[in-house]
């Protein structure tokens, strides 16, 4: 993909979001007003997390959303790296406050001071906890979804006994997430554990999904981190065990934000608009009536579709708008509804209908007494489809690469993710970041040849792993 | 009720919601932690409510946190009524902002500076939308859940051709609150106006549901607002009519909070602990096996139950923590649990379990089989009871009163609501308040006999108004 096909891409983008109402430009640098049709997928996408979440024994519960600052330098690596992008309250109730807060960036901070207060006991653990919020993290290059000022998310944190217990959990949230990005959204992620440098400020070790979007540009969609004692003896988060022992807790943090939902847009959009896997998308089959003003029977019809598509919960809406049915295929289109039926004075008759796929386009008649049936396999196709065809995208645009020369080339002329063998040296990591713009993204768990196979593509000393690289956001 | 007595239901709260873990005191002036118990009662009040929202054809959205100050002081009495409780940043990034920003307060100024942009033709109306979100007003006389300088809530906003259209919303919002405070939180409130020292800065008239708190102060525990067009002209929120004519839109907004967690919590606590209406507990029933360690019969009995229970959809749990049975009788009263079952040995022997009910402490002996449809029965009329049990007492807590010595010495004593006759002047308002503190808290829709019907209680002219007094949170 060339630089300029890659720019089209992202422009392309931000028409259909502004013209399918996803969002619009909010009142602060790289803030955005987050519209009904792209929230009420963002309502999908909790729906299905927050069952996760509590399928994992966690309890959703809600911290203050300002953070004083003495809390955030409390661990020193934490707030180095969340310092930069901090939005800071420096007056409240009309006086100027003793101590500053911070809008939160991420809640580790403040919420291990308290659990410092609850926790004990090894009676008091494992302690597992979820928020839904917003956070703000000041953006300077910022994109509607992707990278955004303040964005929702959930964070997930858990306090354990063990060393063990807290690989375990940190693993299990970050499969819940590829299991989502999978199944439901129809994004296929590579899930591996983050480099050094690339890791969450604080974190022993960081695990991500990346997914690559349709420009090229991986996208870190999901992460979870081991935090070890890291926090847990700067907040004095100990507890004493069976045996009357003191001992620090092991702690997790792991997060999914509407980041997701530009992911997602990325992922499945083609020439025509918006392409909305049917899990989440918030109609499933738009009705359009031909000639409706003229024809009461057509309207009947549509209404006793609806009526039936509904009860079978496939969410159903009539278009009955004033313009014209050409206007609203077009519509249809953009918003990425995956199914559009016609509804005309002549199907009344005949007694069908005629049913129209996003994904493929293709055109079919059938029974309305068929439609039920017809139209869940079909949004089961259409989900599938889309996993597919992402797949064999990302696959196209995935590179095994041996020698620098051509995995500069490869960065500069088509971007896609690198398979390139690294000695583990932050000095190669950063040489390599300067002269490509490219990061590691993850160390994929899933190639089992990852470890020892060649040579550094920097360096050419012995490789020690295999990680993704590529451009990202 | 006697000061005293006040102080001791304030301070008995307190006790019941630390031991009960519903709060934390957060870290900064007014804030709190809203834990995992308490939280999970706010999951029921949003699923509940957002079910409500949705049948109104409102959509969900989601507006950034941060709003500049230009917009904020567009509308003159808004800004007057929320800038002393305003929390602002003014650095972002590492930088001083140019513009400062706040903390949203509430999210009209923001809102409809781009329903502006949205809105320009009948088409487009109505726009009914609404946002679950914090928000951060800075609190000088906090108290947890009842005065916080954040909470949580829903913000309802709507957008409308015609007058009549906004007063049906604003009054159809009022409802479905007045429903939910009723059926779901067996709270009796009194909907109707207030007056127009006490609506919301900016409205044309401002509704709210009012309660009565068992330490004899009034709660106001949701509003509604009809703005007219006091914002849309401000906003230049006008549209196209069907005949080419450009009018300004007619505007509503209606909102409840977290702090609604705390209405009902001071409507039902009693000697004991809290008392959670069944509806909303998360836990409804809670199984506490006796002499469990010893018998295994008694585990299984107790595993058994609870399956059953479960489901047949009733919130159930086994308490088979190490403490006593006496201990877990008592947290399970503190907590307000509905339900208790008591599963010894010679109840697994005899078929049998002992049952009682949190609210009337009422025991019985029902055989395991029966148990599901007894315990059905049991939690509704619990919940129905629990708001006999209020309405009685807010009946005894009002008085009608025609004397203003009564009506000082009343204040002054008992507190409760007054009914009292008002000629309408802010003037006698205020003498008033600042003679008794108390305030008037809504003209009831209800009381037909509310106009004209004697003296004004303070200047004893002519009476147009017999509104509720009180003191109030």
């Amino acid at each position: 993909m060339s630089g300029e096909e890659r720019k089209k891409v992202s422009s392309i983008f931000l028409e259909y979001a502004q013209k399918a109402e996803l969002f619009d430009y909010g009142p602060f640098k790289g803030s955005i007003v987050i519209r009904p049709y792209a929230y009420s997928m963002w309502e999908k996408f909790q729906a299905y997390l927050d069952a996760e979440i509590k399928r994992m024994d966690c309890d959703n519960l809600y911290f203050p959303c300002l953070i004083p600052e003495r809390l955030l330098s409390m661990e020193k690596e934490h707030v180095e790296g969340f310092s930069p992008e901090l939005a800071m309250v420096t007056h409240g109730g009309g006086e100027e406050l003793v101590e500053k807060l911070a809008v939160r960036p991420t809640s580790e901070t403040l919420m291990y001071y308290y659990f410092s207060k609850w926790i004990s006991s090894w009676r008091d653990l494992p302690l597992k906890v979820n928020q839904w919020s917003n956070v703000v993290r000041w953006e300077l290059r910022p994109f509607p979804f992707l990278r955004t000022s303040e964005f929702l998310w959930q964070e997930g944190h858990t306090v354990h006994a063990t060393y063990e217990e807290g690989v375990e959990q940190a693993f299990d949230a970050l499969k819940a997430y590829e299991r989502f990005f999978r199944e439901v959204l129809a994004i296929p992620v590579f899930i591996g554990k983050k480099s050094e440098k690339e890791k969450f400020a604080g974190s022993l070790y960081s695990m991500s999904c990346e997914a690559l979007l349709l420009d090229g540009n991986a996208l870190q969609i999901a992460t979870s981190h081991n935090l070890g004692q890291n926090f847990s003896q700067v907040f004095k988060v100990d507890f004493q065990d069976k045996h009357g022992e003191k001992d620090y807790a092991w702690q997790t943090s792991w997060g999914l934000s509407t980041r997701a939902l530009g992911g997602m847009f990325l992922t499945h959009m083609d020439e025509k608009g918006l392409v909305i896997p049917p899990k989440v998308a918030p109609i499933q089959a738009i009705i359009v009536p031909i000639g409706s003003h003229k024809n009461e029977e057509v309207l009947k019809t549509a209404e006793r579709i609806k009526k039936d598509l509904n009860n079978a919960d496939i969410r159903t809406r009539i278009d009955n708008r004033e313009q014209s049915p050409g206007w609203k295929f077009n519509d249809s289109e953009l918003k990425g509804i995956p199914i559009r039926l016609e509804v005309g004075p002549r199907d009344v008759e005949t007694g069908t209908t005629k049913l129209v796929r996003r994904d493929t386009g293709d055109k079919s008649c059938v029974p309305i007494e068929q439609l039920v049936i017809n139209i869940q396999n079909l949004l089961e196709d259409i989900q599938s489809n889309l996993y597919k065809k992402a797949q064999i995208f990302t696959e196209n645009n995935s590179h095994k690469v041996e020698d620098y020369e051509e995995f500069k080339k490869i960065i500069k002329e088509k971007r896609g993710f690198i398979w390139a063998d690294w000695c583990g040296s932050q000095k190669c990591e950063e040489t390599i970041k300067t002269e490509t713009k490219a990061t590691t993204r993850c160390i994929p768990f899933e190639d089992k040849s990852s470890f020892n196979t060649g040579k550094c593509i920097r360096c050419g000393h012995k490789a020690h792993y295999r990680p993704i690289w590529a451009r990202s956001y």
